[in-house]
């Protein structure tokens, strides 16, 4: 079984990676650099890369950032703060995404003689990110089916697709991730904020999971305060 | 109606952009720039947006393109001369690309407010590309609904693809496609080489239209020849 897996550098993707590595069916790592305030991100991935010792597929996806403008993630909005599934989140959205994303993997899978593409959507995305929904992932395994048909067999992999954040905190912990060295932080500061969206999803993840969070936050008491203001909101 | 449409520049979308255009639903064009080895397509598709009053977006995909060698259209592989149909012709498959443009096109008119998206898939292109097949464009359809629920509402249209290559020639023909202005050779020449696949099914779906063909060829005389030999195979 050869994986190739979409990588962000973010939390879920390398725990995601670490997973596939742990079971020696890692193939290669794909990031895209769409235009992102900050490359953090796809440092930490070409980090988690040369850790394992696989390819790092990087695809310079900045012309197509630029036709999809109108995202907090790649123009000049301002990221808001607050709890990740809150309604002024949904500007973070870049459309199409992960659809598009997923769409280049599998030609890279296909020219590469991979049995399956994994991403690391999981279950927190749902409510907010359609094409992070199980409704989407199985209609995107079936269209591929389709598209490949006699050229390439690759199936869709999303374990976490069901699962929360906390779970794959604590999967990716099993498996000796360094929690450290991933970044989540919307803002491209020196350390993470802990005031934006994933920020305060991350550390929340960390709370439920009962592990403890290595990362180094500028405010590291914001989420608390977030999550009772969401939780009464 | 607003519709994008993608746009290769060649006979097939140069038509479907005029009949868009023809009832007033055409909203833009979007064009690949995937490391193509000659501009010559992208230049017609400008020169199609230009005539037709509406935005030409061009994708730079050159850094995908290079991640999805292997290709003839792409890389040193030479290209084969016969019929589109051949065997030998399989080497010009991109692996996912119409998966990949179709992604960042539905991209593009989320993001531009479109109500769908136009593929000028075609019949003769069935049985060598899954990804021109019914069974693609319907699963792909029923996959960014799933994506963009909540979003976008948008469609994918395809008018041509249950019909032959001779069935658009006649529909470009009704709505005035200016067909010398459209590209189909493989080869970067100055003319039309006359030798290759898209060479050959042009000019056999302008005999079968039994419409006249303006396009200047080198060999103007091979195409007959090689549909004798494909169909003596």
């Amino acid at each position: 079984m050869k994986t190739n897996v979409i990588c962000s550098g973010g939390l879920d993707s390398v725990s995601l990676a670490h997973v596939l590595a742990d079971r020696g069916a890692l193939s290669r790592l794909v990031s895209f650099d769409y235009g992102q305030r900050h490359r953090k991100e796809l440092d930490f991935a070409a980090a988690c890369a040369q850790r394992l010792g696989v390819p790092h597929h990087v695809i310079d996806m900045r012309a197509i950032g630029a036709a999809l403008s109108g995202s907090a993630l790649t123009d000049d909005v301002a990221v808001p703060d607050g709890h990740y599934a809150e309604e002024t989140m949904k500007i973070t959205v870049v459309p199409n995404r992960n659809a598009i994303m997923l769409t280049i993997a599998y030609g890279i899978a296909a020219a590469n003689g991979d049995d399956a593409v994994a991403t690391a959507v999981h279950g927190g995305d749902h409510f907010i990110y359609p094409d992070c929904r199980p409704l989407f992932t199985e209609a995107f395994d079936r269209m591929q089916r389709a598209a490949l048909d006699g050229y390439a067999d690759v199936a869709l992999y999303t374990p976490f697709v069901h699962r929360t954040k906390a779970e794959i905190v604590t999967e990716g912990a099993r498996v000796g991730t360094p929690f450290a060295e991933t970044w989540s932080c919307y803002k491209g500061g020196e350390r993470h904020c802990g005031r934006c969206g994933t920020c305060v999803e991350r550390r929340e993840a960390f709370d439920l999971a009962g592990i403890i969070d290595p990362t180094v936050y500028e405010d590291p008491g914001f989420w608390r305060q977030a999550l009772a203001s969401h939780r009464g909101a």
